[in-house]
């Protein structure tokens, strides 16, 4: 039997749904970070994991696009590349990211070069560049979907984060409040997409699914962070421990 | 016992030997077509089969950037999907092949779904991409080599197709005038780069074989279409067949 696809507006609130009750804004190690409650070690073991999804998220879409056949959605897609790397030395996303890393006394060079992160963060990331490698061209945009949740939790972070930390001003949070029009740009486009092409009630699901998947490998990044470095459940060997990788004038 | 790699000059050397003995200039089909005796149809079999390929190389380019951790070599590649696939609509050089296929008769419609192309055309290039994707950079890099020796062939290919055919001209012959400056940029990156890393004997050989990989790639292009268009060797089941995908006027 033939199940009917969800209507559009049916479908779109399900997908919100999953933001709802699965994005990690609901983490508590957000809400420790947001609230002003953790130590500038913690906010550096946070800084230093969440480096790497950063780093990984230009390959991700690089990847995508090696799967795509249409120059239009390839140009469509090619910005978000360019917002991650930029056009120069010292512009872009991950620039703007080290700039963070150097303002909670991070050496930029330690944190770039992906040393001290988290096994679990790794084999979360390098899961979802992955996915978006293997799963259809639909599941991989409807990945990139938490991107629907992202402008609320980054608008919170910068308050947060400007409320609680010394460290916290225009220049260290330039990350975030560029995400906050980068992320409505991009998911407007993705949402589109992912409403046109599933048709059918198994591309829902599997779009769904793929979202799902997504807040996962978010969530999972923090689970680790807070096992690590807040609930003293043991530091891995290799990863980061508080003075390492300091830049000299905060060692 | 360990092999001394060879010095910087002898190791450019023996890449360019490479070319001088394996690119695709030297193949019959080209020296036919660049010398007017190519039939309208013969011309036509090409333009659908290239266009395959060149559809193919921004995939590619992604692919590359996929596995690449440095921004700043990602920024410098990404020059080369801006090249083909444009900034808007009609523009970059997947455009301009397609106005080339105007030019000698074929709906770009038809030639840009891929259909007609020949199966030995899609091994090959498909190879090409999945070779990219799985290999070392370093090799990945030193396969794009070929542009060392594209500049020359453009440049013969304007002059025969101007001299030889009426279809020939500054619109529809753009995109091999665009390459000419184009390959000249990327090769030179691209040079230095496989001279910078191929640092030991066993990296020369890997990256002289990437080399001598991708003129098969390309020779094999023309075998298959020597094959089924001039020599009559028959044309493979559901590709192109003289009289397949004329636009109007030229129908």
């Amino acid at each position: 039997m033939i199940r009917a696809p969800a209507s559009r507006a049916d479908f779109e609130a399900r997908l919100r749904r999953i933001g709802d009750e699965r994005y990690h804004d609901k983490h508590p190690f957000h809400a420790l970070l947001h609230g002003g409650g953790c130590t500038p070690d913690q906010v550096r073991a946070w800084v230093v994991n969440r480096y790497y999804y950063q780093s990984r998220i230009p390959m991700k879409d690089a990847a995508f696009m090696s799967r795509v056949e249409s120059p239009a959605l390839r140009r469509a897609w090619r910005k978000r590349i360019e917002d991650h790397d930029g056009t120069a030395e010292g512009e872009g996303g991950i620039a703007r990211w080290l700039r963070l890393a150097e303002a909670v006394g991070l050496d930029p060079a330690y944190v770039s070069s992906a040393g001290g992160v988290l096994p679990a963060t790794r084999f979360a990331v390098d899961a979802y560049v992955r996915f978006v490698r293997e799963a259809s061209l639909l599941e991989a945009v409807a990945a990139s979907l938490t991107e629907l949740f992202a402008p609320k939790i980054h608008a919170e972070r910068i308050e947060g984060l400007l409320r609680h930390y010394a460290f916290a001003d225009d220049r260290s949070l330039a990350y975030f409040q560029r995400r906050i029009t980068e992320a409505r740009d991009d998911v407007a486009f993705g949402l589109a997409f992912v409403l046109d092409h599933a048709d059918t009630a198994e591309k829902q699901d599997a779009a769904a699914a793929a979202l799902i998947f997504k807040t996962d490998v978010l969530w999972s990044q923090l689970d680790a962070l807070h096992a690590a470095y807040v609930l003293d459940a043991g530091i891995p060997p290799g990863a980061w421990r508080p003075g390492d990788g300091l830049r000299e004038s905060a060692a």
